[in-house]
């Protein structure tokens, strides 16, 4: 798994001259170090006696956190692991009209995966901002730039998750699929950056 | 070395009730994500026979995303650093009037330690974002969105770096330093921004 990897092992793969792991992966990435952080503003709110009266707010944050960064975690390695798929279909031999067919069923099923991963990125980590966002204005004063830079990472999450999608739609056949994900891609990008834009208002320093 | 930890591991550091690893370490790891997709994106030019004419540009870009990517692997752990030395500092003892002046020299040096290392953290950044747009302008056409990836990556790391900088400067008391920091973290937020604006803006998918 890449998430066994060292930090300057994950480092090193990504920069090497294999396509994968690359931008999905960090996306993934990016949204689970937005999930660290918003736990650890909420463990740093717990139990201090000013914060006393958003205790259980911020014990659910933690909890969501942690849940959210468990299931990002697998999307680190399901982004590369998707693309090597379609690479392996792409390779498939289409020398008869049977070869032909199936070559093009199983790219088309790679590619649908290859799409459906970073929208799992994308809708886990808009959660994250979510819970960031609770962070940033009732959790820890101290711990506020914290905060910021989980908002910041997970809308950098969504938007790079939105790339992958869009990059991979293109490639795809099925029309209803094409609508009824660009249709969620929009929203998910005008979520993504009116909640960063809001949430940093706040933070004034 | 926190870049020794795997990827889980740094996770859970991160979101334990510690303040540090926090936002300033990640920004750090963020920057270092970004240098190393640029990277890929310029390893899998080189050698591309439609790419022939940049192919020592993208040598160039590749050298420096290396370069980057370990200045700022090592700034993870300078981050963590500086803020565990101020955490010392305030801890110690003030009773008599030669105390208390000691304590607060070192309380100041590690704050400005703390200053230096975020802004060192963006100055690295930008150079990533100016590293990734070459990628994105000149580079592969099939990795533009892990292109896209490292410049808002590196875009997000300056910002973040910026938050940890404005906190840390307010309780500074050197004023030429206050001066000075804040005249180059306005110069870096405007043209992290603006290159992330421009960048994108090449990308139509």
């Amino acid at each position: 798994m890449l998430s066994e990897l060292t930090i300057k092992e994950f480092l090193k793969k990504v920069a090497s001259d294999s396509p994968a792991p690359g931008g999905g992966s960090v996306a993934a990435l990016s949204a689970a170090l937005a999930a660290s952080l918003t736990e650890m503003v909420a463990n740093l709110t717990i139990g201090k006696k000013s914060y006393d009266d958003v205790g259980d707010e911020m014990k659910a944050v933690a909890q969501g956190a942690l849940r959210l960064k468990n299931d990002l975690i697998l999307t680190i390695d399901s982004d590369s692991n998707a693309y090597d798929d379609v690479m392996a279909a792409i390779k498939l031999p289409g020398n008869s009209e049977e070869e032909k067919y199936l070559k093009e069923q199983k790219i088309q099923r790679g590619l649908k995966h290859a799409v459906t991963v970073p929208l799992d990125v994308a809708e886990y980590a808009i959660q994250v901002m979510e819970l960031a966002g609770k962070a940033v204005k009732k959790g820890n004063k101290n711990t506020v730039t914290d905060g910021a830079v989980a908002v910041m990472m997970a809308r950098t999450a969504v938007l790079s998750a939105i790339y992958n999608i869009k990059i991979n739609l293109k490639a795809i056949k099925n029309k209803a699929f094409i609508d009824k994900t660009s249709k969620r891609v929009k929203e998910l990008e005008t979520e993504a950056l009116n909640r960063e834009h809001e949430l940093l208002l706040n933070i004034d320093l």
